[in-house]
Parts: structure tokens; sequence; C-alpha cells
């Protein structure tokens, strides 16, 4: 297992979108190309045969002596956030690549192995996450797909069109059940709690749906100098209380895995001199236990009506999205332990808060993940990074636990 | 007494920088020009002398018996903030003109009369309010002016120069405290105290001068999925306890007629996904009592230093401007007081919490205001309204008050 050149293709690979902050390689980007073509070149150099779906994703394959065995497929993806970091994805692939190049080396196994690069996996772009992994399990939201524009003004269907693809066609990048027997992912954790614990490796219990409210709040907008404290109808007041009662909530279902968070707010009209009228709020709730979300979402409806009530300020509660966690295959998730246990490496059963390909694999082959730490949970930032130890672990625990899968 | 006369020429008014939404008719616009050339027409039929100054105020006077006496002053401003409403200061100049039309017809005062169009009260345009009084009292900030630019790039120095003025010779239009007897400006309440209270006539005893400050809160942005409620550093959650801190200790301050709010708010990143890293906000805290300022302010101080070590989230506090509240001549307090039980119109003394030209004018010479209703309290807003008889009853009481410091 040869350390410095997964270093140094991690590091190769962050060359395409190295900015003045951060990397930049956004979905069906010519950055986003360039990173795949050079991957696609290391897995034919490697020997595996490559091809691309119809929607761009990039599938290598190392055949095993049973020509009509289903796959074990790793993977991950090398497209960034806006001025995000280096590991997130592309940890997976290159991995994965060094996993396989392994397994090759000691000899040929009995299913064929499959490294799968992702297409459009961040939602920057196009407003829809894990949209690659979404079309080959069969799941893609055509209808909506169909609409989305970037912040430029290009649709998704020409950004495809400009790369030879057609969206109309992406129903033929479906996979069937019978051609994969398992669906392994190394990811970085985006997370805080393997570094917090020191354990080399979390082997994901099950991955987390958000689900997501907008909250209005309508008070009544007033000159901050002329309207006395008890005649106001003041949204941000009853907005700080909304989110107040959001982090009280989830922190009592915290112990199931449950997290709250109100991540944007916006402040009508937004000026010192004006007692704020309208005040829009963006929640999100995650966990992988739905009887917890479900009761952290009554607490916060229960909660708001109290609060909209009480200082006269209606709240409006709409429902962006409402899904149900996923959880990972017990088979694979006991070939990690086992493979964590040979090689006696450190590891905990968590969550995943963060939605990841594996999820959408999950719909149609035994998927789970392997996660490393990163430096202070920080992901989707220049400050990310993962150690080389680290990420040595990971490929070391993959590696075996394809070996098993597929042996 | 003309009230139809009123009416038509408050509307009239209005029609310059009348929008889809309320009337826009921003300081030194055209708009605000055609206005001002409007009500100088006015001036001159009704047997005024007109001049304007160096900065743009407009002075209409009429001469009494004693050509040396002092004048007395009345006035208020035309411009308006964008999409704002018809009677913002348009009360004050219309009312003010009326109030010295009707005090002509009944014969020559001793004192001189005069009816002044304050520049740039509102600070939409330019970021400081009431320039145009400040300029008169001598007490403009010419060193920042020479700054500022307007949205489009404008500078206050190009936009007074299209007008043939000029920014460096604004001190000219000082005024000496020997020319002037007394200022007594009508408007509208801006808040809900008169209407509330079935009250005509607010008698101002004060104006309250804000404390404005800026707080920062810096936690650390964190992926909303993936990190656990007891590793977080949510800055909205702090600066959520930091609006209720400001509301509560502003309640226990009202009594003494102290206000506080958080108008603004901007959190960071601001995406539903990641815990907010960094909240910027924006306090008005503003009051006649200046002790109780001082308390309200170092109560606010404390309960942040609470709020930042109990969260580990840093909080910086800025303070943007301090100023001390103004009070009203007592001359001419209890000439408005007399001027309305000698017409039985109800009335009651009360703060102003809004700025106003008077706090500047009360710097070279004895000055009062008096407040009518306006609906709901409602100012800066298309849905600003005063009714006919309110107004009516303004310009009676400004009238009678005229006569009796200018007799």
């Amino acid at each position: 297992m040869n350390k410095e050149w997964v270093a140094a293709t991690i590091e190769r690979i962050s060359t395409w979108g190295k900015g003045k902050r951060g990397t930049s390689r956004l979905a069906f980007s010519a950055e986003d190309w360039q990173a795949k073509e050079y991957v696609i070149d290391l897995m034919k150099e490697a020997g595996l045969a490559v091809r691309i779906d119809s929607f761009g994703n990039i599938i290598g394959r190392l055949e095993g002596s049973n020509a009509t065995a289903p796959a074990v497929a790793t993977g991950s993806h090398l497209d960034t956030v806006p001025e995000g970091g280096d590991f997130d994805g592309i940890v997976g692939v290159v991995g994965g690549l060094a996993a396989i190049k392994e397994l090759k080396s000691k000899g040929e196994l009995t299913h064929p192995l499959e490294l799968i690069i992702f297409a459009a996996e961040e939602s920057s772009r196009f407003g829809y996450a894990t949209m690659g992994s979404k079309v080959m399990a069969g799941t893609a939201n055509l209808f909506a797909w169909n609409k989305v524009k970037d912040q430029d003004g290009i649709a998704l269907s020409e950004a495809l069109a400009a790369q030879g693809f057609n969206l109309e066609g992406i129903n033929s990048a479906i996979r069937d059940k019978s051609e994969l027997k398992a669906f392994v992912e190394l990811h970085i954790e985006q997370g805080p709690v393997l570094e917090a614990s020191e354990t080399a490796i979390g082997i994901v219990s099950a991955i987390a749906a958000p689900t997501r409210l907008k909250i209005t709040v309508e008070g009544m907008a007033a000159h901050s100098g002329a309207t006395p404290m008890d005649q106001r109808q003041d949204a941000l007041v009853s907005a700080a209380m909304i989110v107040l009662a959001v982090q009280e909530i989830a922190l009592e279902q915290s112990h199931l895995g449950t997290v709250g968070t109100v991540g944007a707010m916006k402040v009508h009209p937004g000026v010192m001199n004006v007692v704020p009228g309208l005040v829009e709020m963006w929640v999100d709730i995650r966990g992988i236990n739905h009887e917890s979300i479900i009761e952290a979402l009554q607490d916060i409806k229960d909660a708001i009506s109290t609060i909209a009530e009480g200082q006269d300020t209606p709240v409006a509660i709409e429902v962006l999205s409402s899904d149900k966690p996923v959880l990972m295959d017990d088979t694979v998730k006991d070939s990690i332990e086992e493979a964590c246990r040979r090689s006696g490496i450190s590891y905990k059963r968590m969550p995943s808060g963060a939605g990841h390909d594996a999820m959408n694999m999950a719909h149609i082959t035994s998927a789970g993940m392997i996660f490393i730490p990163c430096r202070s949970g920080i992901s989707h930032n220049p400050e990310e990074h993962a150690q080389g130890e680290d990420i040595m672990a990971g490929i070391k625990v993959l590696t075996e636990t394809l070996y098993q899968l597929a042996k």
C-alpha cells in the first residue's frame, strides 16, 4: 500500500479547480471533467475497463473468475462545493482505486470489482445532491431536473448536452439489482465524532435524511424609536424564541442521534431603525431514528404555536422535504467490522448525518460506508483535511472489506 | 382654516415621486426639487420672501412690525424614504404654510415668521439624517459628508453641485442664535401612542437619540447533519439569546421611555445544511432618560458576556453611535399646551423616539414639536396615513402657538 502515491494523487486532483480560496470543481464543469479524465487514465493504467454511463458516471471494472457473478463496487465523487476542500469524495475515489490495485496485485477474485465516480454528488450547482447515484438507482426526478438551471442560467440538460449526454436518455444508466453484490463507500466523516473519540474508523449504521422546514414569522414593521415595547409585534423576537426552541428540542432528542439546526434566517426589512415585520427561517432536522425525528417535529410545531399565540405574531410552517433514514446493510457492516478487527484498527458504529451516494445505492444493492476522521470535523471548506495515516487506515479496511465480499 | 386646501396640497405634493408602491422622493432628487419648487411658488403667492441657503434649505419669511426682532420659525421636510408615505415631513411644511397664511390674514405680528423646508431629512440616500438642519445649526460633519455616496455612486458633493450648490460653501447656511426666537415643528407621531390613547396632540418633551451597536457573534460553521448537538458553537443560538436579552432589558427600562430593538441580522454562511458560524446583528437603543439608556447598555453588555462565555461563542460589540437625548424648550412646550387648552383639544406630553430637524434646531433656538396621530403608528411605508381632522387640529395648535410666540 503506497501512502505517497495516495497523497500525490489526491494533491494532483486538487489542482483542477484550485483557486485563491479552496477548490471549486462544480458538477459537470470543465475542471470536473478534467479531474475525471485524469482518474480514467489511472484506472486504465491499473487494468480496469472503463465506461461512462449516460449521466456521466464513470465505471471502471476489473473482472473476476466468475463472469456472471454480480460486482462488488466502491467509489465516491470528484465534484466539490464552491471553495471546498480536497478530501470530501476524492478520498473514496482515490482510496477505491488504491484498494482495487492492491487486490489485483494479490490475484484474481471470484466477483468483479468496480470503481464508480458518481456525477454531481454536491447540490451546489443544480440544487439536487447525489444526482449520479440517484440516476443509477432509478430514483432520479426527471420532471424536476428538466427545469433546473445553475446560477449562470445554464440548464442541467444544456450542461449534459455540452458533454454529449442527453438528459432524456439517462434511464439507460439505471442498474439492475442483479448486476451488483454490494457497494462500499470510503468517505471523510465531515463531523467531529471520530477525532473527538480518537477512533480510526466509523462504520456507518444509517444515513440520516433531512426533514426541512421553512418558517415564516409575521410581525408588524414599526419605527424602532417611536413604538413602545408593549405595543410591538417584533417578528425577530418570536424568531429568536423559535431558534432556542429548536435547539432545546434537538438537545432533548440528541441521545437518539437526532440533530436540529436553524441554518438560515432573513429579517425584513432588516434595517436598524425598524422593528422587524417579517422573518423567514430555514430549519434542518436529521437523524437515523424516524420516531425521534417525528417527535422532534411535533414538539417544534407545538412550541411554534405557543410562541405565535403568545407574541401575537402568526407563524407559517412549510415542510420542504421529509425523507426517511436509510439503513446500511448488516452483512457489509459486519464485513467492515471484521476487517477493522483483523487489522487491529479502532472503530465505532455511528450514523451519518450527511447524505451520500451510498444511500441511493442502498436501493439497489447491499450498501455500507467507511468513515475516517477529518480535522475538527470541518468539511465543505478550504480548511478540510484528513491525515495521511487516517486515509491509509481507511483504505486498508476498504481493501479487506472488498476482499471479503468479492473473494 | 381651509381643510380642503390642506388635503389638496398634500395630495399634489405626493405626485412627485409617486410610484407603484408609495412615494419615493429621495433627498436632492429631481422629484424632491420639483416638490420644493411647487411649495416655493405657494409661499410666494402667500406673500413670503423666499431664499434658498447654500445647502438647499428653503426659507420663506414674513416680516413683522419689529424689523430687528428674531424670527419665530416653523417647518419640516419634503424628502421621503424609498416607498414612503405622504405625511412624514409634508404635514409640517403644508401645515406651517397654512398657519402663516392664517396669521397673515389676521394682521401683522411683532416678530417675523419663517417657514423652513429642511433639505435631506431622511438618511435613506446618503446615510445621514436631518442634514439640512444640522447645516443650519452648524453641526454638520463636513469631513464625513465629503466622502459619502448614494447607492448609485453619486457623491453628496456631486448631487449638490448638480443643483448649483457647493458642499465646501455650506457654512454660509449656519444661522446665528440671534436670528431666531423659536422653532416649532408639526409632525406625525410615527408611533401608535396618540391613536391608542385617543389623544389629538402630542407635546414633545424630548427627542430620543439612538445608541447604536453592531454585535458580531463568532461560532464555528459545521455540517448540520454531521455535528452532534453537544459539539456545536452555533452563532445563531447565541444571537437568539442576545435578541431576547435586548428585549427583556428594554422591557425593564420601558417605564422610563427607553426602547431597544434588534432591527437587522445577517447569518453566515446562511444555508440550511451548515450550523451558523457567524452572525452580525444591529441594535438600536433609544430613550429620553440618559441614565436609563446607560443602564440598558450596561445590562446588554453584561448579558452578552454571559452568553458569549456560556456558549463558547466570542462576541464583539461595536458602538456605532451614542448621542444624548435633546430636551424641548419649556416656553415652547407651555405655549403649545396653552394653545391646546384654549382650543379645547386633547393633548399629552410625550417623548419622540424618532429623530427630527427640531433636535438640531434646539442647538440654536428654543425648539418644540407638535405631534398628531397617524394610523396604527405606521410610517416610512405607503400605508402611512393621517386623518384630515387630526391634521387640522395640529395646524390649529401650531397657528395658536406661533401667534403666542410672535405676537
